[in-house]
This record gives structure tokens, C-alpha cells and sequence, in this order.
């Protein structure tokens, strides 16, 4: 007779064309969380995910309302006070995706390819997030227990980085309670180099906009006296930066914590050779901080991008004004121990300082996060390489992820325990960008070695 | 009895409501030359006017094909041989307009507000083109003809540049024969200051694309070290000007006439004080080449503009992309002597220059038009300033026009006759800009004042 976990392994395979079928259902709705116009879909996605819960056996399941888009909950504590309980964090928003952006297929039409599924949020976040509920219903369909409690805290708000997730972690820290948290939501560089994240950067983001003149004015009946605020914002983007690309913002980099020769011989395991950044990007040379490696300029390093312009006529042809604004958003990932509102007062001061009379300029914060550094000696952490090693067939690497997580630095500092960051995605997965795919074998060895965890973590000493 | 002119003044006034009916029909067609999607509004408005000659009495009327939108051509040769021909050039194509620019009112539907009719093409051409059909109309309704031959040449593709009228009016130099072309596209200051223009700037405007990523990237797993498009954009348009504002492009003033010092104290008598621009405008403070007085600045100094901007996101809420693109259009209003071609290639080469190879980069030519200066104490011009003075009800100043008209250059080289631009506008009519009105009082003015002019040509000594 197999094992609780072999038996719960063995369901997922039989059961693998129906996952399937329920993760391409929640790839057809739009939850994009950024754009206003897609509320309604919002609320469908949180509904179709508690649904689901309840049908596979969790119990308490809700979408619980907060000032955004509500947290979707739901728990299994059949394994008893005994043993450990498990939060599993995801996300059931998505980034926006048009086809005019460079879809080869309509982003909400789940499109199979190669043993891929092409849709946008398909490796970010909801593939992943559904290894997690297809494991645990995997054990109940078959032994009729898991072997841990698990809790489920699916949120809506990831993509806008989670302004409302804070409060509600600190309004719920009961409800919430357990001993570690588990987020999959990262990635590995190939399929057999499975990789725990330990890190990840913050983020501040925010979005300037000039104002010239009160309307867009004709360029020939009054251009030459009036500052053009696209030549404005132009002239204090390029101020950014200093001449060796690290970032001009007066006390930016003040907080850093400084690599140890230690972290940065680890970094190098998984470093990228120029060819294959220059592969995975299609850039056509490199660029950045030139002290530090490929690797560590996009993991363990702070940037700061511009996310977007606008300004005047973009449309086709020719259109002959001085346009009356211009704008941009402006995004900065920060490393341990930068602190994201102090960053935001750094680059408000300097944008301010450095903008000319002759506009007039406002800096609006967007949104923050702050990055998280996590101890990888902790036996969760452990028992988590041991679950792909089982489970995946690869011993995994400790990584730093250069994207944001906000709930990773709140879950750490907030419930006090480990949160293990256990990536199933690939980094060419083309997260946020056109699309965006997730493979069908990550997808099944992702839920075979989330069964595996469940048992690793019950066998921990308490 | 009065005189035809005084009979034809007389009838203007009377009908002045149907002239601005048949006016208000015009502005309700969207006739947008830069943007394919308004082809058949283009035709429509193209054929409105064909019909409208054709029902006062013109002959040879046709919207005659050209490899863009058709010119309308329509003609009266009833003076006879022995009278002068007045060739009347005007556009009947707008540029674009939404009504969440900032219009009060939908800008194609015509609103009277004031005394002053607001639509989008209501001075940029369409109410002062119409004003020279009208002064005809009022001499064939009254004396049954007029004191001279009148030919009228109505493009579509003014807006955009008229790619296709210099071949147009050497394809038929014999049918548009005159000894004077009159145009209406130009401005005064106040109602009570007609202005004769007798120069007008050049035009060059190109569209620049850089390239850098094949698609946009995930900022958080690829950012630190891809030089961001919109940033290295940002850092070459930075490199436009140098620190007084002249342009920065080698060899950009190389062809520029300076001003002579009584050019400068023609050009000092209609002079904006810092105030009066900053009120028409709404900047906070003026800028440009301080050597210049603002009225040199924006009409007899060549300048580099901002026309557009464009990057990555620009919609509501944070994207966390390094994106693949960035772009701008961007157009210089040039002075004698300076060749459109030649500093597209100026343009070109100083852009590419000052391209870094970390990013691609796309320089695209979309139009040019030649600067024009035209001697003002030709007889025609005195004929025009005459006119002012009787149907008008002051003497006009001569100025320099700031913004292009193409066509100008390429009448005045190619049929080697004199242009008279007689403007009917106000400075402040918003031209381009949202709120596009026009004078109905002007409109009247101009119809009178139009009339007096066939008149006084009439009588020059041929």
C-alpha cells in the first residue's frame, strides 16, 4: 500500500487533464487589479476560488472584504493541535495584457503550446498558487487528511503591491496563525535547477508629472519661449543616473546593507554570463553598475527603471504642439535595510530640487514594499530543499529574487515565523510581459513536491 | 446706387446667418488628415466643399485625386483676360481633437458661445477659407460677377505637411495661373491689429524609436542591468539643448539670416511682454535663447520641439516593466535659410551619435515644409494693407508668422508670384489646442474686408 503522500502523489497524476481544465478557468478571467474597469472581474475570481475551496473540503472559507479587493481564506485543520499548521500564501491578480502588446494569442484564452499554457497570470501567480490547493485536495481525496493543518491566504492586491494586505494581516494575526508560511511565487532558471528564495527586494513606486503651459499649445504660433515639458521631464530623467549608471539620488544608496564576500561567492553559483542575459532579453549590450555581477545587479541590488512616459500626441502622424504635460512612472527595487517611504522622500526632494522654474512638478507615491531577508539554515527551509529533492528530483539552490513580495518582509516581521519562498516558475516564463506561459510539467512536479513539504513539515520537531 | 463691393458688403451682412450655418456644416465634419480612420470624413468634407462651389456659381469645379486626399479646385474666370487672377489657397483637413483633451463642448459639434463659434477647424482653416468663398459669392449674388478672376486650390493635407502639393501644383502650373495668391491662415493680436504676414518658419519633424529589450521585462527579475529605453531616451533628448537653450545639434544655426536691426525694430513693434505670454500660455515663466525678444523667439528663431512622448505603461496604477520601447516625435520650426532636409540629416546624425549601444535606435523623417520671406512693399501686399484699412477698419502691421505653411514657399518659388497672407484669426484662438473658437464678428470682418480686396486688386496697374 503506498504512503499517505505516494497515494496523494498518484491522485494528482490520474487527476492531472482536470486541473488542468480548473486552472485554465481561472486564466480566463481578467483579474486585473490595476485598472478600475475590471472590478467586476475581480470580484468573480475571488468568488470562483472560494467556491472551489469549499468544494474540495476546506472549511471557514470566505472572501473577506477589505478596503480593495477582498482576501480570499479558507483552512483544513484536520491534522489537530499536534501538528504544525501551514499558511500558504498567492495572489489571484494579474498584471494588465493587451494582444496589441505582442500576444501571439488573446491573454485570456488559455492557449496549450508545447506543453505549455499561454495566458497571462498563468505562472504569476495562479498556476502556482493552485499547486498548493491541488496538493492539499489531493491528500483529502485520497487518505481523507492531510498530514499538517494548512490555512490559505489568497490575495487580490499583489500587482498593486498590496495596500491593504498589511492592515489585514494585523486585524487577522489569530485567524492567521501558524508556524510557517509557504509562498510560491518565485522562480528557477531551468527545470532541474529548483531554487528556494531567501530574498527579494522592496519596491517604490511612484509616478511624476510636469505641467507647462495651461493647454497644448500650437508649436509654431508660441513655441520658442515656453519650456516644453516634454524637454523637461527628459532633461530630469536623465539626471538619474550618474555617468557609471549608479543611481544620482542623494542619499540612496545610504542604507544598504554591503555584500559579504561570503553571500557574494554564493550569488555566483547562479550567476548569468552576458550571453545568456543578452539571450533571455534580447538587449542588445549590457548596462548597469559594472562593480557587481549580472546576477547581483538584478537580485541583490537596488534600480531604479522608468516604468512608462507619456506626453503629447503619440498617435500616428504628425501633430504640431507644445504639449501642455508630461509624465512618467518611475519605479525603484530596494534592497535590505533601505526603507521604502524614506526612498520616496529621496527622490521627491531631489526631483523637486532639480526642476526648473519654468514647469511645475508633482511626485505622487504609487506604492511601497519593503524587501525581505530571510535566514536559509532554518529547519523549514530545510525541509523544503528535502521536498524537491523527493518531489522535484533536484536539490534545490538559495537564491536572492530580485522582484518584490511585499507580504514576505510583513509575514517575517509581523507573524514572527519563516516564510519559504518555493519558486515553481521559470525565469523565461515571461512574467509581465506578452505572452506569458507556464509549463504543464512544472505545473504537476510543482503539486507532486508540495505533497512532499506537507509530510516534511509534519515530521519536524515541534 | 452703391458701388459692387457696397452692394456685396451689404449682402454678407444680410445673410449672415446662412453663411454661418453653411460654416457650422463644415465643422461638423471630422476631417482629420493624420489619422486613417477619418478617410471618409476627409472625402466627405472634400465633396461638401466641390458641391458648395458648384451651387455659387464656380465652374470646373472637382475634388481632384492626388496621391493623398484630394485638393478641390474650383474656379470663376468671368472678369475676362484682361483682369489680374487671384489664386485663393486654403485647407479644409484639421488636426486631431478628443473631447477628454479638455474641450468644453464635443469638438465637432459647433457651439456659439460669446460670439465666437468653438469647433475644431473653426480658424485653422475652415472659417477663414470660407470667408473667400463667401466675398465671392456675395459679388456673383449682387453685380453677377466680380472685379477679377478668382481660382481657389483647397488642400486636405495641411495639417500633415501637404506631401503631395508641391507635386500637385506642378502638375497643373498652367490651370492654377494667377498674378496673386491671397491666404487665410494666419493670426492677429487683437481685432482691432489686422496683420499682414510676410514670413513664415519651416518645418522638419521626425519620429524617433528606440529599441532595447525584445519585449518588456519583468523589472524586478531583469532590472539592474538592461539600459531602460525610456531612460536612455530620456538621457538623449536631455541632450538637445545646452544650457542657454540654444539647440545643441552641430551645424543647426550653420543657414540661419540673422536679424538685421531694422527687422528687429519691425519685429519689436508687436513685441509680447513676459506677462502677456505667460497669461495666453499659462506657463509659470518664460524660457528660450534670452538673446531674443519673445516675439523673435516665436517667430523669427528656429526652434526644437517635444511633440510626444511615449513608453512602457502610462495607464491607471503601477507596472513593475522595464519596457522594450520608447519613442518621441519631435519637430523643429526652421527660418530662412535653413534646408528641412538638411537638418533631418543634422537631426539624425546627432541623435545616432549620442545613442548608447546598450539600446537601439530609430530616426524616421515623417514631413518638412520650407521657411518662406516675402518682400512687403510688392503692390499686392500694399493692395492687401489698403483693404484692411476700408473693409477691416485699421491698417494692418507686417509680421512674421511662427508657424509653416508649405504651401507658401513652394507658390512663391514655383509660380513665381507673390503670397499675401492676410490672416483673419486671432492669436488666441487656440489653434491646436482644445477649445478651437473663432470670431463670428471676424468671420463677418474678414468676408468684407475679402470683398474690398478683389476690389483694390482690380484696380492695380497690371
Amino acid at each position: 500500500m503506498p504512503s499517505p503522500s505516494e497515494a496523494a502523489r498518484q491522485y494528482s497524476r490520474a487527476q492531472a487533464e482536470t486541473f488542468q481544465a480548473e486552472l485554465f478557468e481561472m486564466l480566463r478571467i481578467p483579474s486585473l487589479s490595476g485598472d478600475p474597469a475590471h472590478a467586476d472581474d475581480m470580484r468573480r475570481m475571488a468568488d470562483w476560488l472560494a467556491d472551489h475551496m469549499r468544494q474540495i473540503g476546506l472549511t471557514n472559507v470566505a472572501a473577506m472584504p477589505t478596503a480593495g479587493y477582498p482576501v480570499v481564506y479558507g483552512e483544513w485543520l484536520g491534522a489537530g493541535p499536534d501538528k504544525p499548521t501551514v499558511l500558504v500564501y498567492g495572489h489571484y491578480d494579474v498584471v494588465p495584457a493587451l494582444l496589441e502588446d505582442g500576444w501571439d494569442t488573446p491573454p485570456f484564452e488559455p492557449a496549450v503550446k508545447g506543453g505549455k499554457v499561454y495566458a497571462r497570470g498563468a505562472t504569476d501567480n495562479k498556476g502556482q498558487l493552485f499547486i498548493h490547493v491541488k496538493a492539499l485536495e489531493a491528500y483529502l481525496k485520497t487518505a481523507g487528511s492531510a498530514p499538517v493543518n494548512v490555512k490559505f491566504l489568497i490575495e487580490g492586491e499583489e500587482e498593486v503591491s498590496s495596500p491593504n494586505l498589511t492592515p489585514f494581516i494585523k486585524a487577522h494575526l489569530d485567524l492567521l496563525k501558524a508556524d510557517v508560511c509557504v509562498i510560491s511565487d518565485t522562480s528557477m532558471r531551468t527545470i532541474d535547477e529548483p531554487a528556494i528564495t531567501h530574498s527579494l527586494r522592496g519596491m517604490t513606486y511612484i509616478e511624476i508629472e510636469l505641467e507647462g503651459p495651461k493647454e497644448d499649445l500650437h508649436s509654431g504660433l508660441w513655441g520658442g519661449a515656453a519650456h516644453n515639458p516634454a524637454l523637461a521631464l527628459a532633461e530630469i530623467l536623465g539626471k538619474l543616473y550618474n555617468p557609471d549608471h549608479t543611481i544620482a539620488v542623494p542619499g540612496f544608496y545610504d542604507d544598504v546593507v554591503p555584500l559579504t564576500p561570503a553571500e557574494r561567492t554564493m550569488i555566483a553559483k547562479t550567476d548569468l554570463s552576458e550571453a545568456q542575459y543578452r539571450q533571455a532579453t534580447g538587449v542588445p549590450a549590457l548596462w548597469g553598475d559594472a562593480r557587481y555581477t549580472i546576477r547581483e545587479r538584478i537580485s541583490a541590488r537596488p534600480t531604479l527603471d522608468i516604468n512608462g512616459l507619456w506626453s503629447g500626441w503619440s498617435g500616428p502622424g504628425p501633430k504640431t504642439i507644445v504639449p501642455a504635460r508630461a509624465g512618467a512612472k518611475l519605479s525603484s527595487r530596494l534592497v535590505g535595510n533601505q526603507d521604502p517611504d524614506r526612498i520616496y522622500q529621496l527622490l521627491k526632494t531631489y526631483i523637486e530640487a532639480i526642476t526648473p522654474p519654468t514647469v511645475k512638478v508633482e511626485v505622487r507615491l504609487l506604492t511601497t514594499g519593503k524587501p525581505a531577508l530571510i535566514p536559509f539554515d532554518l529547519p523549514e527551509m530545510q525541509a523544503a530543499a528535502r521536498a524537491f529533492e523527493k518531489g522535484w528530483g533536484h536539490a534545490p539552490v538559495f537564491t536572492r529574487g530580485g522582484g518584490s513580495i511585499p507580504v514576505v518582509a510583513d509575514i517575517y516581521d509581523l507573524m514572527k515565523i519563516p516564510v519559504v519562498m518555493m519558486g515553481y516558475g521559470l525565469d523565461t516564463d515571461g512574467l509581465h510581459s506578452p505572452n506569458e506561459h507556464y509549463s504543464l510539467e512544472m505545473f504537476q512536479r510543482g503539486i507532486e513536491t508540495a505533497i512532499v513539504y506537507l509530510e516534511e513539515l509534519a515530521e519536524l520537531p515541534r
